[in-house]
């Protein structure tokens, strides 16, 4: 009655879903670029700051000027103007001479250094007196210092941070070419399921799989789309499955590997012509039963329908195609391995990953990582649980005390 | 020329923040409830599953019908029926009978164990050899074994993640109540800041800080509105304010802590029935010059102009305050501190916490953190780093190869 399910290792897996193309480019509004990933690489078409900016209060000098002035042998130079905030000044500097300036303000022509202001005297009209020297461009962010006009600033497939945004602000980039975001339709099957909105009868359940797995395609950056639920049958899926692939990126069948439908995922997937199955089940527990198709070039998944396998799945699987097809560069993500201690034996098979839920707690100074017990399919082991650990193929469990690895989920 | 500030360290500051009010709830779809903060307890009016529920295809049995049953001595039972998925069995299970079931259907009455189909055997009409015991409620999920009704659930001021949107699901919580995203509203001051989509005239430049503190609002779940650029006059400032405080949970005016600005924030404030000075000065690097007031009940900031000093007491500060708007718990975040060896000695100031940005990267195995130099108005420096580094308020600074803690940013 069981078949036989043909299950390669995890990683064997996420090197087939590289085979799949990210998705096209779009253009967003500077103020909706944070956290998008950048299409092409970038670079500036301008000198930042365009000018040299005093980055003290003071005066606008002459370095040289300046050269051995101390407290005792002060220099004297005569103040010929003020630089006004924002403005270009209407003068230039020459030798002997100096002009206020405050931070952020622009040198006028011939200034190569700023003096603090705690540094100077006022010593008459128009004179003042220099006490400690400065080097040249002393107090000064140099044109160009910021950024140099031609290089690549950022890198096609990265993220965008704050401080992106800032940057493509400084440089009056109000619109950009970024990747669009993964659209992810997301369909339920199983005769015993009903909409959330719905009070189940006997024996039927609400859709949670659709919301969970929505909210985790949100975390990723994609565009989830519920498209409700279909009963387990083939015309219903093969309806519902084309109308996914034609308006999302990638589709996710919930339930789609389960006993009752698994023979109609793969129906469905053959169905569509050129199609090819790439993953028949997973070594990795829960979730062992999962399906991968390309049809037409897009991700189709069957995933299990019990919760925990589902979110399981997602994370370790699903998740990283997403960001693949979001186009996110691969490079590396400074995170730091979370380590507790096991607070129980827990047992694993050989020749599969296994994936433990775990809550965390602080207990004489150590952190304890303490297996939240339950059966796949109840959603309360998933709330309780701080994060997840993993258990190797070729290990045969791990022992209580031993230091784990946990990943926050 | 430069006044006098009363600088306090940034724990004072936090805890003066806590004297805000979190701002109230309203109510949101599920489709839109993740990354949320609950308004208020959440239990649930019933249990989960509502009945006994098969984890396994194969036959719904009494269990002590099987005891004692093995290969050699197998138990005969009789078949009465077949549970549908998703229906409710129109029939009951008396001794000596057994009915077939799939993985999630409900348990017919009398029915308390399931015997997994590979432990069976067709033997003639109606009969099955059971070739295995099971005791009883094996391969079952209870009745509210998942979720028990009355019982909180999930605790007022949680952040909701995709299993808890999927449990809310599972209870058919269509909506839900949750705190309001507090808006920010940001004023960007300076006399030579022109808007993004300007091109600046010499001596200007754009404002950077509407968009990165925009963003950097957004990360932390706040609604940022940007209400653009001020000059350096106290009608206008004041005015903008007004509109500010009148919209928004809380302002921030960018480059109001800076020389030419300050003294204008200072009197906005004081312009402000019973409005209090909280924060003249922080005892932090960059972004000394800080200023908090409470402006009937919302909290006023004036930042700092330069970039990284703006981004960096957002993040120590300002990001806190708004989560404690926010409504959320300050339950331990399961974080590992990222460590890494500093790559070259460096100097702070005893009395005052120092931030330092830094670059990371793997080196014999090792990870460094490799200090990015630079002027704090500077936002390429903010670009390149994947981090920042805490020196303590008694610490004259760290030597190299110390091992440091970075905080991802």
């Amino acid at each position: 009655m069981k078949e036989f399910f043909k299950v390669i290792p995890p990683a064997e897996v996420l090197s087939l879903c590289r085979q799949f193309q990210p998705v096209g480019a779009e253009a967003v509004p500077l103020s909706a670029a944070l956290g998008r990933v950048l299409f092409e690489d970038f670079s500036s078409q301008v000198d930042l700051p365009p000018f040299e900016r005093s980055t003290m209060d003071g005066y606008a000098v002459q370095a040289a000027d300046t050269f051995g002035a101390s407290e005792s042998v002060p220099a004297l130079l005569s103040v010929v103007g003020e630089v006004k905030m924002g403005e270009e000044a209407s003068f230039g500097l020459s030798r002997g001479q100096a002009a206020g300036i405050a931070t952020g303000g622009m040198l006028p022509p011939g200034a190569d250094a700023v003096v603090m202001v705690e540094y100077t005297q006022d010593v008459g009209p128009g004179q003042i007196e220099v006490t400690r020297a400065v080097a040249p461009w002393q107090h000064v962010v140099r044109r160009g210092e910021d950024v140099t006009k031609g290089k690549v600033l950022l890198g096609q497939g990265r993220r965008l941070r704050p401080q992106e945004v800032g940057l493509l602000a400084a440089l009056g980039q109000t619109e950009l070419k970024v990747f669009r975001r993964p659209v992810v339709a997301i369909i339920s099957t199983g005769d015993e399921i009903v909409p959330v909105e719905e009070e189940p009868p006997p024996g039927k359940l609400r859709d949670v799989n659709s919301y969970s797995l929505a909210a985790l395609s949100e975390q990723e950056g994609a565009l989830p789309q519920r498209l409700g639920i279909v009963a387990d049958d083939f015309e219903a899926l093969l309806a519902r499955c084309r109308q996914g692939l034609e308006a999302a990126d990638m589709v996710i069948i919930s339930g789609g590997s389960s006993v009752g439908a698994r023979d109609f995922t793969l129906a469905v997937v053959r169905a569509f012509e050129g199609s090819r199955l790439l993953v028949q089940g997973v070594a990795l527990s829960p979730g062992k039963p999962t399906i991968l198709a390309d049809v037409a070039g897009k991700p189709l998944w069957g995933l299990p329908g019990h919760v925990a396998s589902a979110m399981l799945i997602f994370r370790t699987l699903v998740a990283p195609l997403i960001r693949h097809l979001g186009g996110l560069s691969p490079a590396p993500e400074w995170r730091a391995p979370l380590q507790a201690r096991l607070s129980r034996n827990v047992a694993s098979a050989m020749g599969r990953e296994d994936w433990v839920r775990v809550r965390l707690r602080e207990e004489g100074g150590a952190l304890w990582a303490e297996p939240v017990l339950g059966k796949s399919g109840l959603i309360s082991t998933l709330v309780a649980a701080d994060g997840l650990i993993r258990i190797e193929m070729n290990s045969e469990g791990l022992d209580k005390g031993e230091l784990v690895e946990v990943f926050p989920f």
